[in-house]
């Protein structure tokens, strides 16, 4: 096997271990918590389904290539709560090292390739990139809100935090942010999500 | 909610329950079964690594989706082990009524998108479903490879089984195909695998 193939290969198996991340978010049907290669596959279909509520024309491939590879570095760094202050006080500095160290595994043209759809992902700077985002928000909202939000009442979330987090949907897609903004309020109503 | 959007994302939660069909490859490091959105996701980012070894150019978005919703019917149908003869005997029909009541889900224009994918990787019969039939077979041939072919041993699989199967990935990628041999050659050696 020559090298170049070896080491996608290599790159290929230490992916495996995302399906060993697990997340806040609950399967629908109050099934157990989801892990990230779950979760990014979801993110990815959503992506090409809910496409047409872009707010700007995308590239489709680089959409779901960027929702499929997002949570990478969670392998070393692990899930944060988005809603975990003090986990996200560290975040930025675990995820970098990891970053480093996981694309790494791969031939260099294909590391630097990766490293910029994921950079292009965290900036959130390109039409690709606030869309991925919406989906990063849309498809666990969905799933919370299929269960009543129980992931906001385990965690005592506040609606302004939620917001502020969920503010990210619009700048992807206005059309999926009317949606959320509809299930944030009908979740406050009854109790899943605090006011203040 | 207008009915359109309503309809696609009572998709995108019915998708969710592919996290709950569990296939009869392991994780790597000896670790539990996969399941569907896993193993989804999983041939996906590899398509998209493995490209340069298409036989032939692919679209590549095309390939991912085709990765991505490759094993929807399953919610419905279960999954059927590669080499497990019963049950092989009923899987077109009762893939066939998951197919139907599934895509349905969605409105009427993305329905056929939807099922004009899942068939063309069902008949093999373009480049992209070729590649993508590749992918359907070397991720857990990696998975099951890295345990020591664990999956084949545990199941009593003979190498003309698997090489019947694995003929496919010839058809997608050459390259792919050489590893393929190489690790099933190295499986049989070690008594993974029945040489007969």
């Amino acid at each position: 096997m020559d090298e170049r193939i070896a080491k996608q290969i290599e790159f290929a198996l230490e992916l495996d271990k995302e399906k060993n991340v697990f997340r806040q978010t609950h399967l629908s049907g109050h099934g157990r918590n989801e892990n990230d290669a779950e979760h990014a596959w979801h993110m990815a279909v959503m992506a090409y389904l809910l496409k047409e509520y872009s707010n700007e024309p995308v590239d489709i491939a680089k959409v779901m290539i960027m929702c499929l590879i997002h949570d990478v570095v969670e392998i070393d760094a692990g899930d944060t709560y988005a809603y975990d202050k003090e986990a996200l006080a560290t975040q930025k500095e675990r995820e970098e090292k990891a970053k480093e160290r996981i694309f790494s595994i791969l031939p260099e043209d294909q590391k630097e390739e990766l490293i910029s759809i994921f950079d292009e992902f965290e900036s959130g700077d390109t039409p690709e990139a606030r869309f991925a985002h919406a989906m990063d928000n849309f498809q666990p909202l969905l799933l919370n809100n299929s269960n009543g939000g129980g992931d906001w009442k385990e965690h005592d979330c506040d609606a302004a935090s939620v917001y502020g987090r969920q503010s990210k949907t619009k700048d992807g897609s206005e059309k999926l942010f009317e949606i959320t903004d509809a299930i944030i309020k009908a979740n406050i109503e009854k109790g899943s999500l605090r006011s203040e």
